[in-house]
């Protein structure tokens, strides 16, 4: 099988008329990794896979939501784009409009984002303007530009974002058969649950499913509005990816918690940092912090008893790579050991 | 289709005797992404992609050997690996040892490691040992331990990661319907040119594919032993990952050359950086720089007149993400724009 791309995969999913304008980097197709760590410490009857959404072309599952957003852009003749961005969305804007021959605009909040999504948005060719504020100052930035300018915005506001991203779910079910029992994972702002779910739901109507999964979302504790149910002014968490105090798809989040029979609860940063450093060291899977928020709650529910009677397939997003945030896995990992180039100093730091 | 890796998805072509020892990451099954960009400025009739192997989970082609190296370490009965490495292959190793519940250790030069690929293979949890040498002094090094202490061997010398790494001239065959006529790639330790000379060569013995292609190998200038015919004493390039002035795969890669009617060239530091920027900037393709030198060889040839009377399909090779080293990528692009968070600050840094 040659892949695509999701919008050719998925193309009778996708509100898109015409497939000359797909803008494409054969995203999508991210594999589904068996976590034999996570099985054997949920105990229950599970099988347990990471979605490694950090194997999309820049490096997070927000390419499945850009792949469809700059390719509506360019069917309707736009020229340039922009977004909000805590990182992983401006990498994604970058690299797609810049394919498509399009100029780009990234607002970042001054000095959360991460070095590499940094580094990627300046590469592809983004204009990237960092604001002496938080990302939802910047949001209402690129909301106002966009409505007066000649840009098109391309934040998760954009609907289309939603409707690319909803193919995570369709190759999840392709993967397996049917759907997960469970589907566990990070909650900033919100789009990417409620992406899921509408996939899932999708994918039901179409007759491609029996079962749509229970829905099991995190965020940060420092950042959990939709826990706490009223914005944070301040977010503040280690996950700078999920760092967000007012989502853009909180109700539609609510929704898929609702509708779903499932859950949006929350993670300290301690958990967070436990289980990113978990996923690397014994499934070998490296993630970005905000990424491990997922499998940071499956672990506190392990505490809570949850997992007990349960069986069936759990399935945990992993949102982004962990080349995103070199620095922070320096910060958790430590450094190397340095010795003179002699062999005695060699056998002597491996210490076997 | 659902993909389980390389080893199960080419069991008959891998030299493991039972599937039950297999770590695998679900490494492979990277795309091979058109490149518009290049048709046009190579002119000719050809139609070229990217395979873009920064997509396996560890960032690099390195994970396409690593599979068979500690499978075959696994089937042995061994408890600990090791390797000397100039990043990629250290962080592959780290990976599937820690997934294979073993100890690593890799051995790096000092000073000469991008950020992305210390930070992944202390993540992983491999001890790592800088030396005050460079990567052919490592080499030494491993060779001797891995001989008189219980560690594997898990470099280039190891025969069974060429093994692995021919899995990407089978995907290409798979993909395209038939072998490219033309396939580039970087050259450092030579491993890669003589593994996927050995894929083609296998599909072609095996009936798969009618023709062979031309493979054309380039080195960084500071560092191109094959190209002089001697080794480098102290190799020098900016692209880290072919810093290498002794190659393990020498005389493989001299025939890969010869056997193909192809050739191995050099392209210099300015020469990789202008590809790895127009990679990202026009094709919304980031790759380390290394991984560009074999996009700029092929524009080197252009100059040259090389592709004026040529046609077919050009398949370049990208062996790792640019997200193994973003502070190159930050030298190269620049810095972001900081204003304060006020509309007119924004829209003037935007300078629509």
């Amino acid at each position: 099988m040659v892949w695509h791309g999701i919008i050719h995969q998925y193309f009778p999913y996708m509100p898109l008329e015409d497939k000359q304008h797909i803008v494409t980097l054969n995203e999508g197709n991210t594999p589904l990794i068996r976590s034999l760590y996570l099985e054997k410490q949920l105990g229950g009857n599970l099988e347990v896979y990471l979605k490694h959404e950090g194997m999309n072309p820049t490096g997070s599952f927000k390419d499945r939501g850009m792949t469809m957003a700059i390719s509506k852009a360019k069917e309707a003749g736009a020229k340039a784009v922009i977004c909000a961005s805590t990182g992983n969305t401006a990498a994604a804007a970058a690299a797609y409009a810049s394919r498509a021959g399009m100029k780009s605009f990234v607002i970042i909040p001054e000095g959360n984002v991460a070095l590499g999504k940094l580094a990627a948005s300046l590469i592809y060719g983004a204009k990237v303007i960092q604001i002496s504020g938080n990302f939802d100052d910047a949001l209402c930035f690129v909301r106002d530009i966009s409505e007066s300018h000649p840009v098109s915005l391309v934040n998760s506001v954009n609907p289309y974002r939603i409707e690319g991203q909803k193919s995570g779910s369709f190759e999840i079910c392709d993967a397996l058969g049917k759907a997960p029992e469970f589907h566990a994972l990070p909650v900033g702002n919100a789009g990417n649950i409620s992406a899921y779910w509408k996939g899932y739901k999708a994918y039901h109507d179409a007759g491609k499913i029996e079962q749509t999964p229970m829905m099991l979302g995190f965020q940060a504790a420092g950042a959990a509005p939709i826990v706490h149910g009223h914005p944070i002014e301040n977010p503040e968490t280690v996950a700078t990816a999920i760092k967000i105090g007012n989502p853009a798809s909180w109700q539609m989040a609510e929704a898929a918690r609702d509708d779903s029979g499932g859950m949006i609860d929350m993670v300290t940063d301690d958990e967070i940092l436990a289980a990113y450093k978990l996923l690397a060291s014994k499934d070998g899977v490296f993630c970005e912090p905000a990424s491990a928020a997922g499998v940071a709650g499956v672990l506190k529910l392990e505490q809570q008893g949850f997992w007990k009677d349960k069986s069936g397939t759990l399935v945990c997003v992993l949102t982004g790579h962990g080349l995103k945030d070199p620095d922070n896995a320096i910060k958790q990992a430590g450094q190397p050991i340095s010795v003179p180039a002699e062999l005695d100093a060699v056998l002597e730091a491996m210490d076997l």
